[in-house]
């Protein structure tokens, strides 16, 4: 028995040890319940109704592109072509820049179509511009970017193949569909495609541009586009043309080398004459190609000299479709 | 008249002076002596008669390439392709590599029938091998290296068109013959053309090498060929066949992408039934084409693991031989 030493001794410790688990208890209660309010919410997980996500939104960035179409007074096209690009490998979602000012969307119609294979975001205008579709659009979650006209068809094969050509040139405009600019004695350059007679290096034809109506191209240039001079968007304004010429200058600018690469399409189709609307497209107009001629000109002089490069490289499939499409007489 | 002042002086400065000139009339004369002993000799500049040095030797070593062709029992047809080879465009100096052990070359006939395009000089070998036209020949002084078969005829504008690829691929084999290796379920490749089931990556074929017989690369590469472990060489040596797959893997392994760019020849023709010789070339060995199977197992085993990767990329000239050539029906 330790009546002296352990009674006065035990008593104060007694108390301050009281004092210090209670101390110790209450901040554990405090630190968990801290904890526990720094956990996720469940609920904010669960899926929404109204937008079903398919398994493509968790593609990749790097393996999966976004489709841009610009649309103007042709949405029977446009329904049909967004039926065939809906299903494309490795698409994320595709974009719609809505150029018919005024008019309501097909929005409802698609969604009571559902479901589909991708979301389809329509981006109504307010004016009618051609580089509208040339927006940096907060909409685009992919690297990269396919761009079609509203009245062009490419086959399931070309863009699955072109993606992936893409991929390994993801610094270029890939594309279907090559242009070129010829220098002349006078120095004025004029615009052109093959039955323009070719630049002059050796054998053969060159091209100078992939046009953007019909190509894949990395979104950054979307974002580059919006710092360009407002001399450049004057002149795309004035002539409502020549964005993609804009655009391949950009381009060849930023890089040091031509532009594009061209990608031979094995099945590229204008629908354009299948349309109800009776419109038949900007390049119908008869001043189209000289206005893209005099658009190359202006550019120069806000460039102050000639950024496009030419390039003779013509990327095909091996062994598509023909298996021994390579093969050589040896 | 200043008699006392100006004589005294005078005749002093006078001497002095006298003395100052010749001095500096010497030590003129003394330098420009040795400045004309600096000129450089007229009668070094004179071309040497037995070497004309034309202007190629001037091209930069990048604008031009050298064609390394080994030879064994088909002189004539090395004759009729040093003919055509002689005379390609940006083609800097020829290398052949003489299998033919024992035999005089053709030199003496060659210099007789001069004078030539560009230099050609004669490699003669002591041992019969494949692996003979892999070394790092100090000949060399381009960074492209054309490697040719010595039946093989590639026409120039083929070889104009390659070239200027392998330029935007200079870490590439850049040729016209395209191979594969197919994996199986047990573990063992196969080696292959077109033929062979398609490795089955989406649509199409894949290629995962280019043959080395018809084709650019860059001279770095043989100088690695030099520090391959022995067991390559026993592989090369045991089979004499291989050497090609062997570079393929090597290159493969050094960039880590595809080994080859496949560029679809236009006009390729192999001249071996126009040989007098009687020789008809290794691949006609019954084995030929299990060795190669063999081979590439083998290099897996040695680079423990399968360094090859498949391309579907098949190059083609824009606008060459048909200026529309890339023309779609849109």
């Amino acid at each position: 028995r330790c009546f002296h030493f352990c009674k006065l001794p035990g008593r104060v410790m007694g108390i301050r040890l009281l004092r210090f688990t209670s101390v110790v208890i209450i901040v554990l209660l405090l630190v968990a319940g801290a904890l526990t309010a720094l956990l996720p919410t469940i609920k904010d997980d669960k899926l929404p109704n109204s937008r079903r996500e398919s398994k493509t939104q968790s593609q990749s960035a790097l393996d999966s592109f976004t489709l841009i179409m610009q649309t103007f007074n042709r949405t029977d096209l446009l329904l049909k072509l967004l039926n065939h690009y809906q299903a494309i490998p490795h698409l994320h979602k595709i974009i719609v820049v809505w150029n018919n000012i005024g008019e309501k969307t097909p929005e409802e119609m698609w969604n009571s179509l559902g479901p589909h294979p991708v979301p389809v975001v329509f981006k109504v205008q307010t004016v009618n511009r051609m580089r509208n579709r040339l927006q940096n659009f907060p909409d685009l979650e992919t690297k990269a970017v396919l761009m079609m006209d509203d009245d062009t068809l490419v086959s399931a094969h070309d863009l699955a193949f072109a993606f992936s050509v893409w991929q390994q040139f993801p610094e270029h405009i890939v594309g279907f569909v090559p242009r070129k600019h010829i220098s002349t004695p006078s120095g004025v350059y004029s615009y052109g495609s093959f039955e323009l007679q070719n630049p002059g290096f050796g054998n053969g034809d060159q091209y100078s541009m992939v046009l953007i109506g019909a190509a894949f191209f990395h979104r950054g240039y979307l974002e580059d586009f919006q710092r360009q001079p407002e001399a450049v968007y004057a002149v795309i304004d004035e002539t409502q043309n020549c964005d993609d010429i804009a655009m391949n200058f950009l381009v060849a600018k930023h890089t040091g080398k031509p532009s594009g690469v061209f990608v031979k399409p094995v099945d590229i189709r204008n629908l354009e004459k299948d349309t109800n609307s009776g419109y038949s497209g900007m390049w119908h107009r008869a001043e189209h190609l000289l206005q893209r001629s005099y658009c190359v000109n202006k550019l120069v002089n806000i460039y102050d000299g000639m950024p496009l490069k030419y390039s003779n490289i013509m990327i095909s499939q091996f062994g598509f479709p023909n298996y021994a499409n390579h093969k050589n007489k040896m």
